[in-house]
């Protein structure tokens, strides 16, 4: 680094008020962690935090970053599994806590432009109030920004309908790595759709903070369907859920959400939560559908109908209360794991492969075996109608041999999800922890990923270490315990 | 040039057989054109043609070319309307009439894989026999290829629902400028989403053939709704149109399609069509809604009752022939203007224009007046629902004065669509057409696409003279008459 880290930091105060310029060790401390089982065993502390209210801000802070040689690295509310937002390199972290405004929000054009350090469902009360929604749905929507949701391309159950954040981006105000600020998607467009020029809105999304910072995003937004209703359906055996769900396309339905609970989740939750009553089988799903309340209720009818034909049981909820206790269940998951394996925790490692969904059944019987294989507890669930499979690992990280039968688990779960013709990641990112498997799941196409990296940032100071984009220098060293 | 042209057809007979590789005039000519005006005023000759049926071979035709130095253009049906697929500087054409197979289809997955050249009307009708369809329809889709929607980011009625081209691509093959083959969106991977490295696909898509040659397209599709109903519904004032849109919204539903026909529009269908008993009004708007048959049924009933409250007339359609009288009357505009202008013709220019739903009204108008300002013959006609407002101008090609009038008219129009905060493109592309908008468009943002440009193709030599990503060279002299 060309300059001592206290200079930049009386340098960025120069930029900054003093407040929100955190250098003192105790002050850095929360921001050296993610929610990524890797950044929990390593303390990796960033020299300086800063708190921006304005792109002004920003993009001086990110010029003196620039002259500086300094690495930089954006972060929303830290919620990620991958180690996203963790500066694996030191230097500056811009959290935009401070930056957290809607600027616009505007029914019949159906768009809304907000600073990325607003939480995911404090947009969406405020969206309902005008009757919209921006659909993309994480489920760590209650904490995580919408900055952190574009930077990773996130989604959530109601993808399977609506598709993932991708697809509700219309162009981003984004500071680039020598401190030039842009607009994507027209300078002073409120277009809806649009093929002008090359589209850099998509190449910023889900790039992860490495090619330049989001200070503004133009969000597509949906009228909010007024109505829901749900569909439990147990299943004997999981190839039967890929069945019903082919059934549902067969008659032209695409549900809202298809989540899928395995037979080890719901065991967990049944001995949680023995009242929820939810069927037996070796996999549960959860179909959603959604519209107007004449639709969705002639709509549930035909679903019910469909999946009936497979189900062991079936269950409909359309009151909101009782879909409400539904959904409580697919969420009590975590609370389920802590109580039944106390003193172990569920740790987020391989944690979000997505494979094609005919292959969910043999992706999970396999995995299953490779959690017996190395001798960890591992439960899946997961967004079946799009091939997401969340695996829950639960371990106790004090003890080393098991930390180290969990990560030859994850890299065998990542490593199948490439052999399934699937992913390592279908919407936590890749981040630290998954550049690793970049090369095998990408080959020559990462060599592209490098070459539009080195254009945008040749200096490569933006979030280094992440994607794999600057090879040989990759912090993933795992310390024993 | 580096080669003598006739020494690379010669060349290109030992990658191809001779019947592939076309140098003589006749040959040539009909690749000189596509829709746009542009095109059909001055003969712009590729030098050579090829007909690849492999990847293999696009890839030895781009080394050769780049050894060679010899620009090359990527070409679909020729459906375009902004010169994107013509040989601005010469060069080599490579035409995908022999690459239109469809490689795979599964409907459990909810994907297929085609080459770029198959028609995107053949592409549905073989989805349609799975039960599934391809979402977006442009209005070229008897003969447009879904290559050529792929790099033109195209779109139609439905995107209004269903979103544009870019929302449906989950990976492509691609052969670089160097003639290196890459797979976007996971070398082998089949899965329906993924957060892993920086989105490549998304990058090529919309960036016609400037960044890489498409050989191969990874596609999402849906299952086929088995009903639909249209309401037809007139209204006094434009205004009053996105008032109605707006109450939609207002009650969370999204229509399939929110089709809008300008006075002009609705006057020329009735003069040609008295028996389509169009309503009268200011404006008529086309609203589609899908599903299942008892779904339809429900919402078509409560989006009728919804509309009614501001329109003059309403009218039902929910039996497939009368809605396919309807969607004919949409679909005559071209009969109607050939007969009620005998000896003119409806040119493509200016033609594109997207902007925010709110501004229709203002942007209808105003475009209008410019239309009379300029006296050139024009009607305005889109897909309302997502604001892109298609101009028809109509003019004698032969009347030096009247092109110079319409060439003053849609300058005018493009001006007009950044002026309202819209965009010179919804839906057709920018090639060389538009490609003296992006600046006012983008601003600074046209510099980090020539970046992106110059990390890919170095030697400039994928379909230069496009969307002004080689500055300074620009091919867009218009001749006179």
């Amino acid at each position: 680094m060309a300059t001592a880290i206290a200079s930049i930091a009386s340098r960025l105060r120069a930029i900054l008020p003093a407040d929100r310029v955190l250098d003192g060790p105790a002050a850095l401390i929360p921001y050296a962690f993610d929610a990524s089982f890797w950044s929990l065993r390593a303390r990796r502390m960033p020299d300086v935090v800063v708190l921006p209210e304005t792109t002004d801000e920003v993009a001086a802070i990110v010029r003196l970053a620039a002259q500086t040689g300094t690495p930089i690295v954006a972060r929303g509310a830290g919620t990620g599994q991958a180690g996203g937002a963790v500066a694996a390199r030191g230097g500056i972290v811009i959290a935009f806590a401070h930056m957290r405004r809607i600027l616009a929000i505007d029914r019949t054009d159906l768009q809304c432009v907000t600073e990325p350090g607003i939480v995911y469902a404090d947009l969406n009360a405020t969206l309902a109030g005008h009757g919209l929604f921006f659909p993309p749905d994480p489920g760590s929507g209650r904490a995580c920004t919408v900055g952190g949701m574009v930077a990773n391309n996130a989604s959530g159950p109601h993808a399977v309908k609506w598709g993932t954040t991708s697809a509700y981006v219309l162009g981003a105000e984004v500071v680039l790595a020598d401190g030039t600020v842009i607009v994507t998607g027209g300078a002073r467009s409120k277009a809806l759709k649009s093929s002008s020029g090359i589209d850099l809105t998509k190449l910023f999304v889900g790039s992860e903070g490495t090619l330049g910072i989001l200070t503004k995003l133009r969000l597509r937004v949906q009228p909010r369907p007024p109505a829901r209703a749900v569909v439990l359906a147990a299943y004997d055996v999981l190839e039967d859920t890929v069945r019903a769900l082919d059934d549902l396309f067969a008659a032209g339905i695409l549900p809202a959400t298809a989540e899928l609970l395995d037979r080890s989740a719901v065991d967990a939750l049944m001995k949680w939560r023995p009242d929820l009553d939810l069927p037996q089988g070796e996999a549960v799903l959860f179909i959603e559908i959604e519209g107007t309340k004449t639709s969705v209720s002639a709509s549930v009818r035909e679903v019910e109908a469909i999946v009936q034909r497979r189900a062991t049981t079936t269950r409909l909820a359309e009151d909101e209360a009782a879909i409400q206790r539904l959904w409580a269940a697919r969420g009590g998951l975590a609370a389920a794991t802590a109580l039944l394996f106390p003193g172990k925790h569920r740790i987020f490692a391989g944690e979000d492969l997505a494979v094609p969904i005919s292959e969910i059944p043999r992706t999970v019987r396999r995995a299953r075996e490779i959690g017996e294989e190395t001798g960890v507890t591992v439960l899946f669930y997961g967004h079946f109608g799009d091939g997401n499979v969340h695996s829950g690992i639960v371990i106790d990280p004090e003890d080393p041999d098991e930390v180290r039968r969990a990560d030859e688990l994850a890299d065998r779960l990542h490593r199948l999800a490439i052999e399934v013709g699937g992913t390592v990641t279908g919407e936590h990112g890749t981040g630290a922890v998954r550049a690793a498997y970049m090369r095998a799941e990408h080959g020559p196409a990462l060599d592209v990923m490098r070459r539009v990296k080195r254009a945008l940032d040749p200096q490569g100071l933006l979030n280094p270490g992440k994607l794999d984009l600057d090879p040989g220098k990759l912090d993933l060293e795992v310390p024993e315990g």
